[in-house]
């Protein structure tokens, strides 16, 4: 089995938008074992739409399409899908009931337009949209030869959920042969070459399971992938090699595939029983906004103090205003009272203390844009760390979390 | 002139790595104004490629192609072009002096592979590679009809300094006439329909001035574009719909292009000589987060609390225990007295007080996950107001940071 997948959109095709879907749908069919030999992009335009669909379908078993599924007059999906497979668009009443069930929870009336959203083309299946309003839908256009059609939402959180969910269901009975499945190993705050010099080997492996790296600011992730025969075969070719690296990586591993670093350090505290609070200066609340991105973070999370003006690191942290008028308020002096104030304001087992100079202005000769001082209290002592982070404003501070986040499962970890 | 971008690559194909380099080469193009009516993604395949080369440029003026220009064996782009435009590659000496070049200042010895870089089809003129080894080049395949192929190499950092510089200057003398220029104007928070109904027959507009509508959650965006003859005429032409449109949606709107909402924010609240403090329960220190992202905020901000444990509302923004009991950690009662504790506490001129059952779990029939309250304490008095937000726990908290950051800015816009 093989496919095509088309992304419809202008604001695509004029590069406004960056075409995330095609990628997740292509991981979604390797998965499945289908094998996807192009991607495309058009326009908002139904006559070209419908060329491409139709050379598509000549050309491939499965099309799928992303995007077109709104309300509004530019989401020409559903009318260049009928057109091109000769069918008519008719009213799904259980759709329709659903998108007006979406408004009315909300409390909002639900408007015209929204109904066009429930006309499908004919004998489609539609797949219901958990987090918006477009429908996706699978339709068998042909049984020999094999031709089917799905039709997906654009937003990437609409999609995803049908990717997981109803792809599979649908695909299962026709997909077959060799599948690919991959299994990705996470580490924090460490450069690429680093990683790379402790795997360089592995890298160069050619065959049914191949190993890449993909490196982001703070976050260097290795890609183990296998191309074999089964589910079963393909496991225990990436148990094999992910053994070998994380005899060599040891606890620069922080996670697998979709976990993040504060998922990580969640599932860490709730297992050892210990709580934190934070004490957020340069990050300005992000350390607490990501702790809380995990479902569950009340168990271990006690909240803590945004500390971004002096005042507040004196009045509300208790610090002395004689420690940040010696050491000034980006020191390892203010990081460790930062992270021992919060920790006894909230009674927290842990306290974590966040000063620095995010830049890209505020830096001095001495303490540049991208110092940044991180301070842990436990109950074995305070140690603090002082970084020296490049990168714009956004990226000092998403690392000096990482790098906080971190600490803090390092310290679980011992 | 018309044009249609090819990218190539196995891992591009399989959804491991998203495809920017599609979307920088289009924005690239539209700003010369040619047209671009498809984008293709291929495998390293060297007969697909080449099937995909003879159409595109049967079908088009222009190619490009992004991708395969490495040193490795998987690298196929070079010997495929030569191939489908029935030419040989010849060694370009001074393109190969400059990779050796490379490596020498490295200290690095050039491995063999690397001289196949500077083998490039005859006729093509190279584009120099400031930062990576592969060139891109510049092919005249036929001047009537005019058919010309771009080569760009794959890393967007490689592809960047490239379509600044080597595009322009071979593309300008075809690019006749038109160039594409857009305005995007930014609202918050209102589902995208009803957006959509105020500005129905605006986005149905045909012609040189087009508008459309792109929705994410608790963020819609309307862009205007501008298909004309000059960047003069392009301009004058924008502001006449943004005009209209600012007419009908009003203060909906909080910024252009790519202004975000917290840079919105810190430039009324400076300007309105405002400083904020925030107290954040459900969101967990995103708002503040938000806030600190734009360079300056240190001008506004006080900080906060994010008191997420009931302990902390109480012990640490003085909320009478009772006030919790009696209506709940959710409830306006809770949100008013977080704002005005937080408010009180830092001094700020305005006080937000957050607080919400971010979900999955947590919710009751009464109070199910998504309703969120938040409140503006302000000197003419606090005020709350309730939600009831769809989405994913994620999606809950950034819809809550949104809709507290709006409350802001129609504060200081009255």
């Amino acid at each position: 089995m093989n496919a095509q997948i088309i992304g419809i959109g202008t604001e695509l095709l004029l590069g406004f938008t960056i075409n995330d879907d095609s990628a997740l749908v292509a991981r979604a069919l390797a998965e499945l074992g289908i094998n996807c030999h192009r991607h495309l992009t058009v326009g908002d335009n139904p006559e070209r739409l419908a060329r491409t669909l139709e050379e598509a379908l000549s050309q491939s078993d499965l099309v799928v399409t992303c995007g077109g599924l709104g309300p509004t007059v530019d989401d020409i999906t559903l009318e260049t899908i009928a057109q091109a497979t000769h069918r008519s668009l008719r009213l799904h009443r259980p759709t329709l009931t659903q998108i007006q069930r979406r408004f009315r929870r909300r409390g909002i009336r639900m408007p015209k337009n929204n109904v066009r959203q429930a006309y499908l083309p004919q004998g489609a299946i539609p797949f219901p949209n958990q987090v918006g309003t477009a429908p996706g839908f699978f339709l068998k256009i042909s049984t020999s030869p094999t031709k089917l059609l799905i039709a997906l939402p654009g937003p990437p959180y609409e999609l995803t959920p049908m990717l997981k969910k109803d792809l599979p269901k649908h695909l299962k009975p026709y997909a077959g042969g060799e599948i690919i499945r991959s299994k990705t190993l996470n580490t924090p705050g460490q450069t690429e070459s680093n990683i790379d010099a402790k795997v360089a080997d592995l890298l160069k492996l050619k065959g049914k399971v191949t190993l890449g790296i993909y490196a982001s600011p703070a976050l260097v992730k290795l890609r183990i992938t296998a191309k074999v025969a089964s589910t079963k075969e393909a496991e225990a070719a990436i148990l094999r090699l992910e053994r070998k690296i994380r005899k060599r990586l040891g606890n620069l591993i922080f996670g697998a595939d979709e976990e993040t670093l504060e998922s990580a350090v969640g599932a860490l505290l709730k297992k050892k029983r210990l709580t934190l609070a934070v004490a957020e200066s340069c990050t300005g609340g992000l350390v607490g906004h990501r702790i809380t991105e995990v479902a569950g973070a009340t168990d271990y999370f006690r909240g803590g103090m945004i500390a971004y003006s002096n005042d507040m690191k004196c009045s509300a942290l208790g610090i002395p205003e004689k420690t940040l008028k010696r050491h000034g308020a980006v020191s390892a002096q203010t990081a460790r009272a930062m992270a021992d104030g919060v920790r006894d304001l909230t009674g927290a087992a842990l306290g974590l203390g966040l000063t620095g100079i995010a830049g890209p202005t505020g830096g001095s000769a001495k303490k540049p844009a991208g110092t940044v001082c991180i301070a842990l209290s436990t109950p074995k002592g305070t140690r603090v760390h002082q970084f020296q982070f490049p990168g714009t404003r956004q990226m000092v501070k998403f690392r000096s979390s990482q790098a906080a986040l971190n600490l803090v499962r390092l310290y679980c970890l011992k």
